[in-house]
């Protein structure tokens, strides 16, 4: 036993120096964004997204290069964190009692404590370079707001956040940690907003509705940018620093994944570490699977339908071509604050549609148990969006076991359950509510899709 | 820029494979321990200890080997953490606008979150090894009850802890982590033991009342022991994994540091980052200042008497000699809850006495203020404990630069501060406490000193 190991590391000078554009790979032509109502419906330009983002990271939205450097001073903020542990789950396998080996790469290390600065960093930089003084966003369990404050800090850009209600009433220290790095915090729905006082029926709020409030102070000042922590293609670019690591560290293990495993809420931590690894795929130089894990209380890409959509509550984004359940869907207050969004990023929607990720949903309370199981074998503690992947990992581990085969099982541990604990207090009181979506629910839903042409 | 290091990394096998006992390279006898009161004072023996230590801790507590081997079970544990980074403060720094190089090796990578598991490991794989079913213990901050927690559920141990009124207070998801983890948790002054019944007037509780409490608990049970996560021998002998793993990374750096500086409550982390230091300074091998920073609110180095006295509130430990405010004495319910306690490591005492370590005290206020100026520049949040290492290190390399000198500072960082958001809030809104500690305050406190022989 003394010679196995636990952890793979890699040094400073190994965190990548470029960015994989899935894009550049992906067979077909992606269905376009639309901006306006039907019937002026027009594929989104670039012009169109210039009131609320920098040129430099739309040019990277819209990029057909394999490839994209990373500015020397976003991986000089990198360093602060990166590159993050992978880890060989061996007292989990041991629990288990499952030939699997298991591995996880662990984002949660970075001082927000996700994976959500990979992206943070490298936004602010780009504003920053373009003058912009100001970023607004919106935040759902926390970790995205923590992660833009936490940037804008370091690059001396100011920080508004709109808090999705539920979560800030949930996790009070979240907010406490934007405020200790110098960001403004609103519950949302906030009184400070059109889109918030027309939203104010909907107590607990969603991203859907904190989104349309940060965007509408960005898009009536000039010096303010918008920020958005998924969805978008440059915001999954960025995240792929966590795919790109994982690959060397498997290759440090001696071992090849047959499955990789990561939650999906806006799509950011799936691709980023998914998308190197599908690459490779679909150059057909590995053959993996692919899942990705949501929750039942919001089964975007299990239930949801593929359509064009708006990417806010309130429809003022362009119409994005992704599996949704309805932008007007407000998702029930499920602790994965970070997976509570009607739609998906279309990059992760349009592999889904194509069959080269394999989605599933899981219950609230399958999740926190299999989260439990998780802290008390490997130690730390799980924040309940990756819990989602840990559960799917199980379920692959016991799979594997029945089966009598060693299967080799990746999944992303984006980040840590420290601003969760009163989900595990209610869990281990067996107090968590454990919210259905019923057949009239989905119904309900997609009423809210707005008029478009539909998707192949 | 770019080839600037920012963090020195170590690999998993590179781990200490012994820890390091200064009590072997000490100057002259330590004054022992003492068992019973007057006039029957008899220096305690291993015998003494039994009722609630192994014998293998009280062998490691009495030891005169330089150096004892870390068994593979606890090193195999260790791999889930250890080594822990060291990171050059590069951008704090830039921030003091000096020409002092600032590095410091944080621990709060641990599932726990500080250097207290580094003990709770090796305490909990003993007491396995001799058959124990259930540990006992206090916590302050919570800190170190978590780390018995994670320790004890990876061992197949049961735990309980008393948790410091005030803290429990403060920091209710150190309870839930700790009962993620599986242990059962009191709010000391608790009821359900006569130590914690004597001292119900204290709502604010204390350090030494939880430890009275689960020290009775422990005695009364034979398959029960108690584990304290400081002050003793062995514990600080464990901790000293950090400052090995330290010594071998500054080499990496290429750097010898000038001043090392660590806070000190009971001294398990100052004497974890610092002994592998000071032994190179005894043996002649290193000129090296060491800094203690302790609160100005529970002044134990800096306005203590050096005496023997009880290690609890209500004398059921053995008495040490330490400097010491009076085992009576229950500290104001500050933020740094790991750093209120009435005496200190007698091995860290001693080193005090001789000269060797310079022990240096700072208010509340100032201690977050330095903690919010590390956090918007380094990132990472710090607990209040190791703030008050922070406060000590910006003020040493102020000094530098007022001097022109460019001088080596280490610190340590022994843990985040996710768990003490309500903290910062509080200094945020300019409503943080901060209390004084009178003349008339250390003359009520050292009238709880027992009778006892006078140290030299």
């Amino acid at each position: 036993m003394s010679e196995e190991r636990v952890k793979f590391v890699l040094d400073e000078p190994e965190i990548p120096t470029h960015w994989v554009n899935l894009m550049a790979d992906l067979p077909g032509d992606a269905p376009p964004p639309l901006i306006g109502t039907p019937p002026t419906q027009q594929p989104a330009g670039p012009d169109d997204l210039t009131p609320i983002f920098p040129m430099a990271l739309i040019l990277q939205e819209v990029s057909a290069e394999p490839e994209i450097e990373i500015p020397e001073p976003v991986r000089e903020v990198y360093k602060l964190w990166r590159p993050t542990p992978l880890y060989r789950a061996r007292r989990l396998e041991r629990e288990l009692d499952t030939p699997a080996h298991i591995y996880y790469k662990y984002e949660g290390v970075s001082p927000p404590g996700s994976h959500k600065p990979n992206t943070a960093v490298a936004q602010v930089y780009e504003n920053a370079q373009a003058g912009v003084k100001k970023l607004t966003t919106e935040t759902g369990a926390g970790q995205w707001g923590s992660a833009l404050a936490f940037a804008c800090r370091l690059f001396g850009l100011e920080c508004e956040v709109w808090m999705v209600g539920s979560s800030y009433d949930q996790k009070p220290y979240r907010r406490s940690m934007m405020e200790t790095w110098g960001a403004t915090v609103h519950r949302s729905p906030s009184d400070v907003t059109e889109a918030g006082r027309s939203q104010s029926a909907h107590p607990t709020g969603s991203l859907g509705i904190a989104i349309s409030e940060a965007v509408e102070v960005a898009a009536q000042n000039a010096d303010t940018n918008y920020s958005l922590g998924s969805v978008l293609n440059h915001v999954l670019l960025h995240q792929t620093v966590i795919g790109q690591e994982a690959l060397a560290q498997m290759a440090m293990a001696g071992e090849e994944p047959d499955t990789v495993i990561a939650c999906v809420g806006g799509g950011s931590n799936f691709g980023g570490l998914t998308f190197p690894f599908l690459r490779r795929v679909i150059r057909g130089q590995a053959k993996t699977r692919f899942i990705a894990a949501e929750p039942a209380a919001c089964p975007t890409l299990t239930r949801g339908v593929y359509a064009y959509d708006f990417g806010d509550t309130v429809g003022m984004t362009p119409l994005m071509p992704m599996y949704t359940l309805g932008h007007g869907f407000v998702p029930p207050p499920v602790h994965a604050g970070g997976l509570r969004y009607h739609g998906d990023a279309p990059l992760v929607c349009g592999l889904v549609k194509q069959g080269l990720v394999e989605p599933r949903a899981y219950r609230q309370n399958e999740t926190f148990e299999a989260a439990v199981r998780f802290a008390r074998t490997e130690g730390l503690i799980p924040a309940p969006e990756p819990a989602h992947a840990i559960r799917a990992a199980i379920e692959e581990a016991e799979a594997a076991r029945e089966a009598g085969e060693s299967r080799v099982i990746l999944f992303g541990l984006c980040g840590h359950g420290h601003f969760d604990l009163s989900a595990y207090d209610a869990y281990l009181a067996g107090q968590l509510e454990d919210p259905e979506f019923s057949e009239d629910d989905l119904a309900a839903a997609l009423a809210s899709l707005p008029e478009a042409p539909a998707l192949a």
